[in-house]
């Protein structure tokens, strides 16, 4: 079989095509390489028209990574795939969906506990960089909290996935952002892969 | 905000949604059962078209997976998405893209780390389940291996993900699976989050 081994030029000839076939015309130049990446972990050159973001995401994410910031993860896929090696300051990677709080909090707020997790986030979101790659009921929560007055994160990637509540907290999130920077890819795509590609971005520039 | 908290009815909306509007007539029932799930990770209805498969697969990957064979993965992501609970003999999930003796693999064999990694599964890969999840030198390495005469997994999740080799691993695997009962689904569409869905459906049959 006749085909390429050299990682190297793999992801050279992968980011050639994706910036060859998708319409990245749109959007600044630091968001494209985000959506580069989207692109690159789910094999779609189509998501630039459903791309919706805030002009300051960029910065506002790596800034808070070379600070030194936690990203807080709905999912452990999520938190498993972020390359440590491309976070600027050795950020904690943190996923409370299995705290033993989680189930208990579910029951009392009549919610998912993917929903349930975000409770456990209150006292480590001021500038933290949230990402929601899984549930849409976790971003609902999260907008729900920052309605009452939670401290804001700083900058909210919001790629929950499917068929129930996906597309409707996305567009949620980019009707009204609460103030935060946001990505989000409007519609019923989205999820784990899609996330981690974008964290991983956000936290290094490199392709 | 309104939406639905309950995790039970929305996964109940959710797959009632993709089984209303994807077309699953030219899939057996268990088959469907796992496309439905991969669905359902990537919010698109249209996947059954490029979905390939053997027509054992379901039963051979659930049966090996009741007699205690270990998920060969390539990709972390797709080793820490497995629902444990699922898994009916507590299988091992085994992802070596880490192990120390990859690296060097790699370099000795001309090929990517995720390849290489291949080389470590000799031993185990008999009667197990294969994931490849992400890189397509996984799966065009472990092709070459089964040509060379390595034993045969229980079956192959062959969903790699991407625009160099993605979909000519895939096609290569639909064409001649080397007598391994396989899943795939033909062109750059893929990855992690799929593949996970597709081994928690093979794991458990219970939507």
């Amino acid at each position: 079989m006749d085909y390429i081994r050299d990682g190297a030029e793999i992801y050279r000839r992968s980011f050639a095509t994706i910036r060859a076939e998708s319409d990245l015309s749109g959007l600044p130049e630091d968001v494209a390489g985000v959506v580069v990446r989207m692109i690159h972990a789910c094999g779609m050159t189509d998501l630039p028209a459903d791309i919706r973001f805030d002009a300051t995401v960029v910065d506002a994410a790596r800034g808070a990574l070379q600070r030194g910031a936690p990203i807080l993860c709905d999912a452990k896929m999520v938190a498993s795939g972020v390359t440590r090696s491309r976070l600027p300051a050795d950020n904690q990677v943190i996923c409370l969906l299995d705290d033993p709080a989680t189930p208990r909090l579910a029951t009392e707020l009549g919610t998912t506990r993917s929903a349930a997790a975000v409770e456990l986030w209150r006292d480590r979101i001021e500038g933290a960089v949230v990402a929601v790659g899984n549930a849409p009921t976790t971003l609902f929560h999260l907008l729900g909290r920052l309605d009452e007055g939670w401290p804001k994160p700083a900058a909210i990637v919001g790629l929950p996935v499917g068929f129930i509540g996906a597309a409707e907290s996305k567009d949620e999130l980019a009707r009204n952002p609460r103030g935060a920077p946001f990505i989000t890819l409007l519609g019923r795509r989205g999820g784990s892969a899609m996330t981690v590609a974008a964290l991983n971005a956000l936290a290094d520039p490199r392709e």
